[in-house]
C-alpha cells in the first residue's frame, strides 16, 4: 500500500512524516479531521506575481478602455505603468483597496464570471499556459488521500475569498464554502423584482493574513485544524495553531527552493510578519519542511526523472 | 415512491409544493444544491425562551455562585430576577453583551464543554425533557431529503455560531463549518507552548439576523442557497434571497399555530424587522407557509393521530 501512497513524493525523511500522520489518523475522531491549505505558493503559483494582482490588472486595463479618465487617477497610474516605486509610497493596501473599488456594485454572480474569464484566457506570463495549470501536483495528491481519510479539507488564503471561489471547485475539489480568504463587504439591494447582494469597496474585517486566519478559522470552519500547510510567513501563526493542538498533527511548509522547475525565493513577508524567517520558524517548532527541489518527483505534473 | 416521502408531512398543498421541489432539483447543477434554516423556531423549539437564553442564565447563576459581587451589576441583576422591565430599558443588546462577557479569555473548546454540558443537563422548563429531544421531527426529515438529493445543508441563526456548532452535529448532522451565527471576536494567546484563541467581549460584525444573513451566507457559503427555511420577520430576508434566485426555489415559513402540540405565536419581531408582519410577507412572495398544526403529523416525534 505505502508504494502507491503519495507517487509524486520522493522517498525521504519529508515523504516518511506525511506517511506517518497518515496512518496514524486512522485513529483520530472522524469529526477532528480538518485540514487547512493556504493557496498562493502552497496550492497554484504565486510568481512571478499572485494571479489575483493580474486578474485586478487585466480589469483595470480593460476598465480603462472605456473609461480612459480613470487612468489619472494617482493608484492606477502606478499599477498601469508597473511603477514600483509610486505603488510602495503609496502602500500595497491603498493600492489595492483601490482595485477592489473596480468591482463596487457587482453581484458575487457577476464578479464570479469576471474570475472565471479570467481563468480561461490569461496565460501565466513566463510560462505560456493557463494559471490553472500551475498547480502543485503533489499538494492535490496529498489533499486526495486526505478526502480518501475523511478530512474536510479547506483553503486559507490572505487572497480574496470569492476570487479563489469561482474556480476552487474545479481546480482543487473544494467548495466555495471551504474557502476562507479576505473578504470585501457586501450591502442588499432590490433589482428588477429580485434580492441581491453586491459588492462595496471596504473590506470586512482584517486581510486573511498571519494571526488573522486564526480567528477566520473558528468563524467559518469552528474547530482547529489538525493539519495545515503553507508557504510563507502569513502561514504561520496558522501551522502554530494546527501543531499545537491536541493528538497528532502535522504542519507542512513548503520551501520554494526550485529555480529550474519553479522558483527559488523564501515566503514573502506578509503584513505581519513575525521577525523571524519562516524557515527558522518551522526549524523551531519542528514543522515538515517540503523542498520542492528534493521533495517532490514532479511540480506541475513534468514528467519525472 | 411519493408515498414514502416525509412521512411526517400531512398530505396537502404544502407537503405536495415541497415534494414538487424535491423533483424539480433532480435538474438542477449539484453544484447549486445549497440549503439554508433559520434555526430558534425552525429546528429546534424557542419557546418559552431561547435555549441560549437559558444558558447564558444557567452561567450566569454558577459564576455569582463563586463570585457573588456579580450581582449588584445592574444587567445581570436584572436577568437573575427575571426583572423584564430594566431588562427592556438596559436594551436587550446591552444585556446581551454583558452575558456574553462571562465567557470572556475561554478558549472555544472551553466554551464548547459548558454547552455540551448545558445540552447533557439542562430540561425545558415546561415539558421536563432535554432540549436536545424538541426539535421539529418533520424538518429533520426533510434535510434528510435534501441530503439524499446532494444538497449542502447549513443552518444560518441569529444565536451565537459556536453555541450551535457544539451540538450541530449531534442533532442535525450539521457539521460545525455549516453552521453560520452571530460570532464573538476572538484573540490569539499563546499559553503552555500551545497557541489558542480566546473570546473576547465584542461581536464581530453585526448580529446575524435580517438583512446580515445575506452577506454572511456570501462570506461563509460563497453562493446563493436555492432553498430556505425559516419562521420569524429576522429570516425574511434570507428567504426573499434564496426565493429570488434562478431555478427551481423554495422558501418555507413555518408558522408556530399549535398552541396544543407546541405554542401559538408569531415570529417575533428581530432586530431589522421589516414593517409588514412575516407571514403578510410570505403571502406577498408566494413562500410556503407551514402551519404546524395542519401540516406535521408529528412535531417532536409524539404519536400521530
Amino acid at each position: 500500500m505505502t508504494a502507491e501512497l503519495l507517487p509524486s513524493w520522493a522517498a525521504g525523511p519529508t515523504r516518511d512524516a506525511i506517511v506517518a500522520f497518515l496512518r496514524e489518523v486512522e485513529d483520530v475522531d472522524p469529526r477532528s479531521r480538518v485540514a487547512v491549505f493556504d493557496n498562493d505558493g502552497t496550492l497554484w503559483c504565486e510568481k512571478p506575481t499572485y494571479p489575483q494582482v493580474r486578474f485586478f490588472v487585466d480589469e483595470l486595463r480593460r476598465a480603462v478602455a472605456s473609461r480612459p479618465d480613470l487612468a489619472d487617477r494617482t493608484e492606477y497610474r502606478a499599477v498601469l505603468e508597473g511603477d514600483r516605486q509610486t505603488i510602495a509610497e503609496l502602500g500595497l493596501g491603498r493600492v489595492a483597496l483601490a482595485l477592489v473599488e473596480l468591482f463596487e456594485g457587482m453581484t458575487p454572480e457577476e464578479f464570479t464570471a469576471r474570475v472565471a474569464r479570467f481563468f480561461a484566457d490569461a496565460v501565466h506570463p513566463e510560462r505560456g499556459v493557463p494559471y490553472g495549470s500551475l498547480l502543485y501536483v503533489p499538494m492535490l495528491e496529498l489533499i486526495d488521500e486526505l478526502r480518501r481519510r475523511r478530512f474536510r479539507v479547506f483553503t486559507v488564503t490572505a487572497g480574496g475569498g470569492d476570487f479563489v471561489r469561482a474556480v476552487s471547485m474545479d481546480l482543487y475539489g473544494i467548495p466555495p464554502e471551504r474557502v476562507i480568504g479576505s473578504s470585501v463587504s457586501y450591502e442588499m439591494v432590490r433589482r428588477d423584482g429580485s434580492l441581491h447582494i453586491v459588492r462595496t469597496s471596504e473590506l470586512e474585517g482584517d486581510p486573511n493574513e498571519g494571526p488573522a486566519k486564526l480567528p477566520s478559522i473558528q468563524r467559518q470552519i469552528g474547530q482547529r485544524p489538525i493539519l495545515a500547510a503553507g508557504n510563507s510567513p502569513g502561514d504561520a501563526e496558522m501551522l502554530e495553531y494546527a501543531s499545537t493542538g491536541e493528538g497528532p498533527t502535522l504542519a507542512v511548509l513548503v520551501d520554494h527552493d526550485d529555480a529550474a522547475r519553479e522558483y527559488e525565493y523564501e515566503g514573502v513577508a506578509g503584513t505581519f510578519t513575525p521577525s523571524e524567517g519562516v524557515l527558522d520558524t518551522a526549524a523551531r517548532l519542528g514543522w515538515t519542511v517540503v523542498s520542492m527541489r528534493n521533495d517532490w518527483v514532479t511540480v506541475f505534473g513534468e514528467p519525472g526523472p
